[in-house]
């Protein structure tokens, strides 16, 4: 059934997923901050800047009035870099009606307040309908109707299955999750395992050692999840391993690409800047090395980028330190409850 | 502690092994079957068919005699393709002492018995102490120091902690892990998700596609594990999603390169004659197929990739036929024990 639904933002993945619910025959405005950018996709019907050489189609109402994308909709998708949803969300919430769906495709965790966007979405709109679209998706290939796979997480079973119900296509399987925490999480944290990654693709280390960094990263996740109160096998699934794999090993993404820079020698700085765009695992890593140290977890990973990025580490130290380590017993670290000895 | 080690079999991975545990001090004799083979690698130090330029150093004993590499040895590592271990143990049960240590680093299921190695050894050399050492580790890349983690698994702990200081080096990390069933499994049945993998590859389908393979992949491969008794967090390590990921990413990998080969066109037989060596997926495939039937598993990929190779299916539909199944609950395939709700 056709719905109304305004996208909040027109980054190269809302500006993906507004053509994809476009081609599901529902109704989509998308909201564009810059004028200037409106403008050209107004003109152009294409995204050049995020996503260039994909047409979008006539039917998609381009805007950057805010009232607008938001006035009479069944579902709002926020598609915001993490660090400016509470200021948008702030700006807007007045035009919103407690019984719109927000679905919140974004993926961070604030620095300051350490919180998930749903914490966010919930201090500034406490009684709208939540879920996060979550899974290994690069917005290029989304556009070019790769077969992709996601998560719909939301505590309300039937939230997740009507956000399934909207997304899914053929080529856009939604699988629903009730787990929120470990999908906010798995999204986020799995950016910092990225940074890694391309950290050690830059020193020219090679795919076992990468498969490491991502095996060992996903269960220092996990540990930090269960300990949030995130169901651990979510991190064993499309939002967790899955989206960890896909940002990992794929050119697509801006946090392995700053990685590679990194572990080329380029200065944090440098790195940003030649990517262009918000690399949201350099914040995330922040945060991530906070809420090791507020939930006592070891994150022996997440530490090392940590002090690379932000206390001028020598990264070709870091590889070496993890592998030097003590001699361990791998179930140690995984899943304490699990072990059968 | 100085050990003296037979390495059965000369491919890539035992002659890597060889070098690692040479210059890990312990002394290395290693079997190559064929004379030819053996005379080169004699003459020449280098095994040119299987790890060309790299040097086999000076003390490495290289033999084609099994009762040679065999006699007073500490350790016998088996690094033979999982179809030949049965003829070979057979043919040099009278040289083992029952105090040797068996290491096998192979990886397969037999097909007519489904036996996993360590039953195969079992059945043979009843009395002898066993491990398995698996992880992702392409031999390349091992010959070449690049960071590398793996896992050794045995029911006797202390067999799992003396194989783990016997190879452990600065490149090198060994963890262990009592779960002889998971570790034999993972190893064994990632080679026919890398197979599906190529062959999304090879169909032109980008990383979104390749990712929800393999994130599915390893959670059809853990559902069975977990009916045929391994720990179900093992598939969560590095001999599961680990070994998958390498195998799945990298062009080092045979099965990989196999399924690429299918995936544009070519038909099996073809792709096994351009791989030139053992792609040891496909007939695992066949082997997963039967498990999942005898032990009542659902593995919607696994049938896939099964009537892809052996019963002609088309392989463009194949993809498709897995995204348009029923909408699911992402985890009611997971972990049924895990769930929360």
């Amino acid at each position: 059934m056709m719905k109304r639904v305004g996208v909040l933002g027109g980054g190269s993945w809302g500006t993906a997923l507004a053509i994809l619910l476009s081609n599901n025959n529902h109704s989509v405005d998308i909201w564009i901050r810059d004028a200037k950018q409106k403008e050209h996709m107004v003109n152009f019907r294409e995204n050049k800047k995020y996503l260039p050489g994909i047409s979008i189609p006539e039917n998609i109402n381009v805007t950057d009035d805010l009232s607008q994308v938001i006035h009479n909709k069944d579902i709002i998708v926020l598609s915001i870099p993490s660090h400016g949803i509470r200021k948008v969300l702030n700006d807007s919430k007045k035009y919103f009606r407690n019984d719109q769906v927000i679905v919140n495709v974004a993926k961070g965790i604030e620095n300051n307040t350490l919180l998930r966007i749903s914490e966010i979405v919930h201090e500034i709109l406490p009684d709208n309908p939540y879920a996060v679209l979550s899974g290994p998706s690069h917005a290029e290939e989304v556009a070019q109707n790769m077969p992709t796979t996601l998560v719909s997480a939301s505590k309300e079973k039937a939230i997740a299955e009507y956000v399934q119900d909207i997304f899914m296509s053929p080529y856009f399987r939604v699988y629903t999750n009730p787990d929120v925490i470990g999908v906010e999480l798995g999204g986020s944290l799995k950016n910092v395992i990225a940074l890694g990654a391309g950290i050690s693709d830059g020193l020219g280390y090679g795919d076992n050692t990468k498969a490491a960094l991502m095996t060992r990263g996903i269960i220092e996740i996990a540990r930090l999840g269960e300990r949030m109160g995130a169901n651990i096998s979510t991190f064993s699934g499309l939002a967790g391993i899955g989206d960890l794999i896909v940002t990992c090993t794929s050119m697509h993404s801006r946090n392995r690409r700053a990685g590679i820079l990194i572990g080329q020698g380029k200065s944090l700085q440098e790195a940003i800047e030649s990517i262009g765009m918000v690399v949201e695992g350099i914040k995330t890593t922040k945060s991530a090395y906070a809420l090791a140290k507020k939930y006592q977890v070891t994150m022996p990973i997440t530490k090392e980028i940590y002090e690379v990025l932000y206390e001028g580490k020598n990264v070709k130290n870091s590889v070496i330190n993890l592998m030097l380590r003590d001699k361990k017993h791998e179930m140690e670290d995984i899943i304490k409850n699990q072990i059968k000895e």
